[in-house]
């Protein structure tokens, strides 16, 4: 059965690759022709940064989200993929400002952005991509796609001070972590996804469809993550087992075992999330409190859901193309849910 | 005469202020509103942030700016307060984030952000500040509004980059020192004029003299800043004497001096300049050799210079209300060479 269920990923896994690399593909070169062509005006350091920083790894998935919505939608005669990377942009701009506000050091298998040029070059880095995202979206977006997008960033930021707000919080509410994973993570790829949507001219209640399909495909993308980090294999996700809960880090599997666990263990993960130390230590423990109470299964249930809720908004496709596309965006969500890294 | 020319100086300074106080109450006011506005949606710590931050004194120059040069270009029925606070916004912004890049902990004579509320605090605010200006530009100002202000966001994280490698470069060259004032502080101000002015619908030419008043007179300004920190009086500017000195910052007057002093006192100069104990040891002496080389007076001659060069480019004045406007950024480029703070 496990076989089957593998060779079901590995089959649908492959089916998206081969449907999305030439436009991930086009992404790549618009990305790299964008930085050359800026690097003119440009001091040798920050080019160097922007190289070492977006050409390192990263899924792309937030530009392809942007060009299979667009291509859905019936979107012609434009690069989208020019507007698509506007995306990729931002998201790695917050991910240089991430580790410079969390002083992490590794960031996908290799030092950080702030590890290798300073807390300075990630900051100016950081702040060079988000105007340049932004430029792009409102050159070519429009003012609609600009005020999506600044929603959006908007409560990007707030997901972060709700998070900082939250930090420690042992009686973390459900409802406050999916606050927090729809700022820091969801509202940007629903609006991947609805701004390739007005790119291709769509109505509003297409427009709510993409948003809908994105907020709840990103919400499940951020709980696997939580998953990843207690049940991932430490070989594919380049993380230590547990690492969440060694920082105290009140994640979805962690809040659903403190609902869940009987009255003991629950007294126990309390015990032992105290502090650091304890924490460190009772890392195994913890974990096989969690997996007893079923918190994992319940976690992996919930992003099932929402990845279920997210079809529920996708628009139909009118071509060949947009049914492509189409197929592209279902096919993401069993990756997201079914991803090991 | 010195006794004329502080009440000449003192009278330019009352005749701008009567002339423009009810538009900084209105900017005052947009700003104030726009953040209780925001704040419905704003985690309360963002809050707390942007209001000490954003409230807290400020010359709201910028903001200024963009609306006599709108006035004069015979903009109305818009609410360019709203336009004009994203400036300031965006300067906020850029000081939150240098604060944190240079370790400064004291701006405008009181803690900076980042000593209250720490460097997380004032990243995520200036990124949320950053975003903002940004997204009140694309809905008010339109595209070209929109593709100036990128150009201008672009070129002022550029001369940070450049500031960071001219860093302790002895013979850095004027051309070189205007290149990192252009894009730390012109461009922006250069910018607030030329998205007044389309805020109007002026063309190309009028447009291109804005900018060139913008581009001047944020020289200027920063040519003063740097005269007013060897001679300003530390009771007025909040800031050491020399401060610039000590830190080795090779701001104009030292890199004149060094071009005009003899070779003697050139020898010496560089000897001070050589580690922070001899800098700090030795401001006095430096301050004294670029006196009597003359280094201040042909500092004030460059920023009086560009402030002539500034007003060559300021449009006709084709009403009443027009023509107070263009009095004020008249009186603006009198205030800047003027100041004592």
């Amino acid at each position: 059965m496990e076989e089957t269920t593998a060779t079901a990923e590995k089959s649908g896994r492959e089916r998206l690759l081969k449907l999305v690399r030439p436009d991930m593909e086009r992404v790549e070169a618009a990305m790299r022709r964008d930085i050359e062509e800026l690097s003119a005006d440009m001091a040798p350091l920050l080019r160097e940064i922007l190289d070492y920083g977006l050409f390192g790894g990263g899924k792309r998935i937030r530009p392809l989200l942007t060009v299979l919505s667009w291509r859905l939608c019936g979107g012609r005669d434009m690069e989208i993929e020019r507007l698509a990377m506007a995306f990729e942009y931002l998201h790695a701009a917050t991910l240089f400002h991430d580790d410079v506000i969390d002083r992490s050091h590794m960031r996908r298998g290799r030092p950080a952005v702030n590890s290798v040029y300073g807390e300075v070059g990630a900051i100016l880095a950081g702040d060079f991509l988000h105007a340049r995202s932004m430029a792009l979206v409102g050159e070519l977006g429009g003012m609609e796609a600009m005020s999506v997008f600044c929603r959006a960033t908007a409560a990007m930021i707030d997901g972060e001070f709700l998070q900082l707000a939250n930090a420690r919080e042992m009686n973390l509410s459900e409802e406050n972590y999916f606050a927090v994973i729809r700022g820091k993570t969801a509202y940007l790829i629903a609006a991947a996804c609805e701004i390739g949507g007005l790119a291709a001219g769509i109505d509003t209640t297409r427009q709510e469809g993409l948003r809908r399909y994105g907020l709840n495909l990103g919400a499940a993308f951020q709980i696997i993550d939580d998953l990843l980090d207690y049940r991932g294999d430490p070989q594919k996700t380049g993380k230590a087992v547990g690492n969440d809960f060694v920082e105290g880090k009140m994640s979805l599997p962690l809040i659903l075992a403190l609902d869940m666990a009987g009255d003991s263990a629950r007294e126990r993960l309390l015990e032992l999330l105290v502090d650091e130390e304890s924490r460190r230590s009772g890392v195994a423990e913890a974990t096989a409190i969690m997996e007893e109470c079923g918190a994992f299964d319940k976690t992996a249930q919930r992003a099932k859901a929402l990845i279920v809720e997210a079809m529920t908004g996708l628009p139909e496709a009118a071509s060949d193309e947009a049914l492509a596309a189409r197929l592209g965006l279902e096919l993401l969500g069993g990756y997201v849910l079914n991803r090991q890294k």
